[in-house]
């Protein structure tokens, strides 16, 4: 594909996953890693791989010669090093030796993206227990304090509780090059891959969510179960920290944000210059994977699309245990079992506790398929919570005795997923009316939102909520109304996505007034009518449109209807049993 | 994840892929192959593989040593020595030694596929010249003249077209070893992957269309764009065929078929069994890959789903051309720029014309997608023909001008793909009122069928219609009817998936009778009701249910929404020039 040669400093899992991208357009990687066969070495046949350190200068050099471009998998490097080969012309560096020291240099990296006005975190450096002390006066207890250098999966970080916990975190992080960062109180913890060519033109992958156990990732969701408008204000953080690093910061980066509990600010937590554990997903679920962009924008190539190609997908971490070895095999084989799941392990012989040894993908139809999916593998992690067996256990029950249907403990997990269906009805006097699609919805295991929005109290909501509603990530729309019952035909009006109307009954004729209003739409504009006051329907027909892409609706679709006529069947057999006469 | 090794006889692009899947799971394999650094060797760095002929009994023997499990990516292989292997217990061999013979040997292959009552085209054997001729009087001319063992993508095939012909192909052939094959004029080449566990235990992938070019298979498309009945019968075809053969016949095995012209009989042609050309694809569209799941097969470990995972998928072969490499280059550069597209190189050096070099994915939400992405491609390969240029140089100024509607080029090829809609209507006196909607759908793109199909006159039909629809492949239902208006809430009741009614205005009643007939549905079952006689909405609400999950038909509906307001526009312009009197 490209005759340039790359170099990669570290030769772990993530060179590893790059060198399968390499491979696949046949780029020629050589690795500068310390171990022998390190698992990026072991998918590459090659005698021009390195074995010694990536911070030793001399095997940099080494590495430089033969090499048109050098990358890292790991921010740790000698930077000194890669700037004399900047400098001397040896080999394109990129991401560029600055941009690398920026971001190994976590204090250093907030100031320059704090003045470049990115929302982060109130921090302030800490070089003695004095200024350790002051940062608590200024951010309160407990507050943060952290390592400049060489801090990952929660190492390099101590939780200061109070004044008289100062002095020991102070002693804790070694007593020099620290910061301090003010507690943000977040719901969730979000990241964003950006991958970004030498020119400066980038590309922004899905937003997703990462849950930790012990300071280290767990699961990664895609996309994040948040609201579409967060979604969007999440690439937009990501994109611009990335579009604002120094020039010449070309490849794939990893952006660390904190959803703020007010549920709309969206804060820079930290980058990784580099492919990164939450972007694992993106070999299975999006069109290019953050290896192949990397290696693309390395190379400086047309990057490539950066779109999800399935609606929903997980990540799942395999860590060694106790059990050493078996505990990383235990959920790699359940995995097995599971559609959708594929096991990536990096070939590591030691498996010690922590140490990430493999990765699962999960791709679904729906964040509810999603969830019984990832349930089957969680369970099986050496480590995990009580909570995580007992959906195990209670998943392999449902395999045995599943009639599609969701239960009580599936529609609370629902509660927590991006709407998919919208309920809106013109006042609070329609909601006995409505309350049935909301019922139908929640059965069928459908995430929703129910809202008023009223076309003739409300109209710049109405706008707003229709013009949205596509991009917050809804697929259909169903909308109730009385009377003159224009709500569902202007939704229809602003919305490209199929909207269903519910005509309302009121007081006088009968229902039929805003029948014709919502049915008799001009031609251009289609709102999908129910019978009056049947707003069960609206429910059923949203599951149908839902499930005419999407396998998990359209069974339960089926199952529906087949119970429908068991029940039928048992009136049948009691009409036959009783008589007419008595039933 | 496993323990067991494997060794694989054949180090081609077969094997690379293969290596790459063993890979993520950290199964170590060995290859026998005579080539040192050959495709599958590069991307396994270990001392392990052995650089000689995978006939040699010899190596064969040495590989064995040391492996828990043979495999082979190449079918002319030494079966003796496999056969040898497998009586001695040196090794599981997967598939068996007696299968590999089975298919090794074409006319073996089909004598046995035809005891087990599977349907093929007539075939005689041929070892002299008379049998030739007399092959010509039972089959008619042109036949087909075949050798037994050897042949691939068209080598080893003679088409006899005359009497005076049948000398030149006995001796082209080489005279021996050779059979005689009934010419089946076949409308389309399908081909489907089936993976086999050593218990017998089969999974099916999808139905494929392969299109060759010079007897080398030059594109795929799945699913294969036929009727939807058509493809639950290859599917049935594929998975009898391999489930019939020998047991021990573990591992994957491609399946080649061909559609006979009366549109409804599938005639097997010939089986590989190895992972195959046809099924590349499933490495970015599926669950999981051809690949992985020949590794779980031979491994004896769950299979895993052969599941789509995106709605379409093509694969474009990258072959040597006149150019060399820069053949090669051509289309893979093209293809970074096409969202969806993925580009597996197979490390060859010698870009020979016709040598498999390296196959493209492309992955699209609708085959209309698809097909504007692969004619991106397929107009840069070496031998493209003059359609294809033609077509790569229109998509290329689409890109400039377009606005996302459908041009007649276009539509003509949407003719050619799978319905996602189905419009029907009780009566062809309904059409006038109906043409709306399928002008509706061939502007948007949308693939659909139109047939009668009356709830009064045939309710046979009708049920078999509505009960196969979504298993045919269809997404929506329009239907109109008028007066009682029977058919769509029918139709309804007989499918999960969205039913749009029409109702359509008779001679009395005003349409209210076909109207409240369709759109006063019982709890349990909606339609999906516009207004009377207004077909145009209901191919427009259609669309809006397709574009819920798939870009390409949501884009488009937003189009359609700007064109409407543009329109309206100039009416205002017009208006306010022409004045109210004279408009």
């Amino acid at each position: 594909m490209d005759k340039q040669v790359i170099g990669i400093l570290g030769g772990g899992q993530l060179g590893r996953m790059f060198i399968e991208a390499a491979g696949r357009m046949n780029v020629e990687v050589r690795v500068l890693d310390p171990t022998a066969l390190s698992p990026a070495k072991q998918i590459s046949n090659s005698d021009k791989h390195i074995d010694e350190p990536f911070t030793s200068s001399e095997a940099i050099k080494k590495l430089a010669d033969g090499c048109d471009v050098l990358t890292v998998e790991i921010e740790h490097v000698n930077c000194d090093e890669l700037a004399k080969i900047e400098s001397l012309g040896l080999a394109q560096v990129r991401p560029s030796s600055s941009t690398v020291r920026l971001i190994q240099d976590k204090y250093l990296q907030k100031v320059y993206l704090a003045e470049q006005s990115l929302a982060l975190p109130e921090f302030v450096g800490c070089d003695s227990l004095d200024e350790v002390v002051a940062a608590g006066e200024k951010f309160g207890y407990p507050f943060v304090l952290k390592c400049r250098l060489g801090a990952y999966d929660g190492r390099g970080n101590y939780v200061v509780k109070s004044k008289d916990d100062a002095a020991s975190g102070f002693k804790t992080l070694g007593e020099k090059m620290l910061y301090a960062e003010k507690f943000v109180p977040f719901t969730k913890e979000l990241a964003v891959m950006v991958v970004r060519r030498p020119s400066g033109q980038v590309a922004t992958y899905p937003v997703v969510e990462t849950i930790q156990r012990d300071n280290i990732c767990e699961l990664v969701y895609a996309p994040a179960q948040i609201d579409g408008d967060i979604r969007q204000i999440a690439m937009k953080v990501a994109t611009d920290t990335v579009s604002c690093l120094p020039s010449g910061s070309a490849g794939i980066f990893g952006v660390e944000m904190f959803l703020h509990e007010d549920g709309r600010t969206v804060l820079v937590n930290e980058i990784a210059p580099r492919p990164h554990n939450s972007g694992h997903y993106t070999i299975e679920a999006c069109h290019t994977s953050q290896f192949e962009n990397h290696l693309r924008a390395v190379l400086d190539l047309p990057l490539g699309s950066t779109e999800l190609k399935v609606p929903n997908a997980a990540m799942i971490n395999v860590l060694g245990g106790q059990n050493g070895m078996q505990s990383v095999l235990d959920p790699c084989l359940a995995s097995l079992e599971v559609p959708g799941a594929t096991v990536h392990l990096y070939g590591k012989a030691g498996a010690k506790p922590a140490r990430k040894m493999g990765h699962v993908t999960v791709v679904a139809d729906s964040a509810l398929q999603l969830r019984r999916r990832t349930d089957l593998i969680v369970g099986k992690l050496s480590n995990a919570s009580d909570e995580e067996r007992e959906r195990l256990a209670y998943r392999k029950s449902q395999e045995q005795t599943t009639d599609g249907s969701v239960n009580d403990e599936e529609k609370k997990d629902v509660k927590h997923m991006s709407p998919l269906v919208g309920i809106i009805m013109g006042s609070d006097s329609d909601l006995p009316t409505m309350r049935p699609a909301a019922h139908i919805l929640e059965q069928f295991g459908v995430p929703f939102e129910l809202t008023i929005v009223s076309a003739h109290r409300t109209p710049d909501r109405m706008f707003e909520y229709a013009r949205s509603a596509h991009t917050r990530g809804l697929k259909a729309i169903i909308a109730g109304a009385g009377g003159a019952a224009h709500l569902p035909g202007m939704v229809a009006a602003l919305t490209p996505l199929p909207v269903i109307g519910v005509p309302v009954k009121g007081r006088c004729l009968d229902g039929v007034d805003s029948l014709h209003s919502i049915v008799q739409m001009p031609r251009g504009v289609p709102v999908a009518t129910v019978a009056i006051n049947n707003s069960d329907n609206a429910g059923l027909l949203a599951v149908r449109i839902l499930g005419a892409s999407c396998p998990t609706y359209l069974d339960a679709m089926q199952n529906y209807m087949d119970d429908m006529r068991v029940g039928v069947e048992k009136k049948i057999a009691r009409l036959d049993v009783t008589g007419w006469k008595d039933y």
